[in-house]
């Protein structure tokens, strides 16, 4: 939005005192404050944690979940796209596990309905984890440990990759990050973020971002086209949601990411070409809403778009349990 | 050892009820007890931890210390060579990180006199994170907390690689491993062991693993041929302390390796040939000792051998400060 005279700048302020007032009322608001975990089957959250940390599901024992959604590093590896086995270069920017519970579909197309069926899926995927279903079960099953925290943790019956993605859905479904200072905004604390943070909140609302960018996740709430009112031009051969629907319409249609902890998930976009938020949000307001934003409207976004950092996952690093002389060896270079 | 009549089988059980009323008296055994860390510079360890796990001090922006190190695995990657940049296959067997400030030197052939040392090399090893320290220092002085906690850590001066190679030994130093079932037998805990495991430390010194495997890690503190009594075959190229003392005396002299939770450390060997415990106690025993064990003498090494797992290091995943549009992005696949 080019603020042509400063006529225009008194609304955006005043509706800023409004929204101020409004703090009490979260229920007003388009983004929802996160909640924290509720845990209710421990037993199946540590087994799925480890199971997300152990490289031993993947063919060169080398890449684990957590190698491509680096927990220490927002959920996500800050690649531009993901190494995979064989250092493969991955076709997609990884988004982020945290808060990834909250979406209405996984993957930026959307072709897994949930956590659980997209575990699955890296671990398969000739680019990525570059293993088979059975080969992963045939290490997990070949510990004695793992068997028994399946026991532990699912009762009697098979090891079988139904259990091993719903364990790691479970762990994954832990990983929200309430308590940003925007939340606590949201919550009624009118002090927890700064006017100009509000300032780029009111805008955020005011120029439509908030219409993709809603939900407790600030995303993930529905497919947008990539590009909406000025095409999208990247070298990333991604076509989006149309290779799950067979339906032109979703041509460059494709998840709307989650906006929290962005600070943190740099690089931006599916094909990762914005490195930093200024960037992103630059190309954001031109190419989906028409906009140029003022540097001094850029920076306020940012800024209210970083206050929705929240308290990350804290927890002990996992002890993966050893292989024993039954378990298959990894084949990291054939 | 063969045993040939079962007139033999007697000393050893004797030895070992001897070795057993001997154990309120660890002054006398060749491997002591780990003590646990004292940590006396939380805010460099911190740091340090940070680090470790950081892969940002790589080229690719996605191997770190933990990668080859892996504190989830015993300080190892139980891979039978490691992976660097590029998927390279790496000429020589991780060891673990786990207890490594109790060897002489590091790396298998020594090279290095410290971890500080040590914790230099990978970052700017092409075959291993390909960077450079000038690099790495670049990515660090970009990010404010870094800054911050350098200061923290270290006071006022420059962040530099000597900082960083500290702060990550530092770190490397709090990762022992007290309190295994065999030490807890070594100061006085006469049932931390079983009968079997007894009967295996006492075969294990009587037939001279003890005389290379001893000191507080059972093993780092001395160099030793790989092949002593009989030539080890194996295809892999590494000269052993020869390229650091260009002695041919050191010729296939290695550092001998710790045998503290060996159990986790797998494969075996500075080629990492050696799949199973069962095997690399049969490749020891033969082409160091000139000794074919039994099945049962096998065995009861192996259950000594487990008997020295430890409490693993036990600490909070870290979080890492994300990069600022200053910070050099990293350059995964060129």
């Amino acid at each position: 939005m080019k603020l042509r005279t400063p006529f225009l700048v008194l609304p955006v302020l005043a509706c800023a005192v409004v929204a101020g007032i409004a703090a009490a009322q979260p229920a007003d608001e388009p983004i929802r404050p996160i909640q924290p975990a509720e845990v209710t089957r421990p037993a199946v959250v540590e087994l799925g944690k480890k199971l997300f940390f152990d490289p031993r599901l993947s063919k060169s024992g080398f890449i684990s979940c957590n190698s491509c959604h680096n927990l220490s590093l927002g959920g996500s590896d800050n690649l531009q796209t993901s190494i995979g086995h064989n250092w493969q270069r991955g076709p997609i920017n990884s988004p982020t596990v945290l808060n990834s519970s909250m979406s209405l579909a996984q993957f930026w197309d959307g072709r897994a309905k949930d956590l659980k069926e997209q575990a699955g899926g890296p671990i398969a995927n000739p680019g990525e984890m570059a293993f088979t279903h059975r080969l992963a079960l045939d290490v997990i099953v070949s510990i004695p440990q793992y068997r028994e925290e399946f026991a532990r943790a699912f009762g009697a019956g098979p090891i079988d990759i139904d259990r091993v993605t719903e364990a790691i859905a479970a762990f994954e479904e832990t990983l929200v990050t309430p308590n940003s200072r925007f939340d606590r905004w949201l919550s009624g604390d009118a002090g927890a973020i700064s006017a100009q943070e509000l300032a780029g909140y009111q805008l955020f609302k005011d120029i439509g971002c908030v219409r993709c960018h809603n939900g407790p996740a600030a995303g993930g709430t529905s497919f947008q086209k990539m590009g909406v009112v000025q095409a999208y031009v990247t070298t990333n051969p991604a076509e989006g949601r149309v290779g799950v629907t067979h339906d032109e319409f979703d041509r460059l249609r494709f998840k709307v990411p989650t906006l929290r902890n962005v600070e943190l998930t740099y690089p931006y976009f599916h094909d990762g070409e914005a490195t930093t938020l200024a960037t992103a949000v630059e190309t954001m307001g031109q190419l989906q809403l028409g906009n140029s934003f003022t540097p001094e409207e850029n920076a306020s976004i940012v800024a209210f778009l970083k206050s929705m950092t929240g308290d990350q996952p804290r927890f002990e690093m996992p002890l993966l349990p050893p292989s024993t002389p039954e378990t298959p060896r990894p084949v990291p270079f054939s």
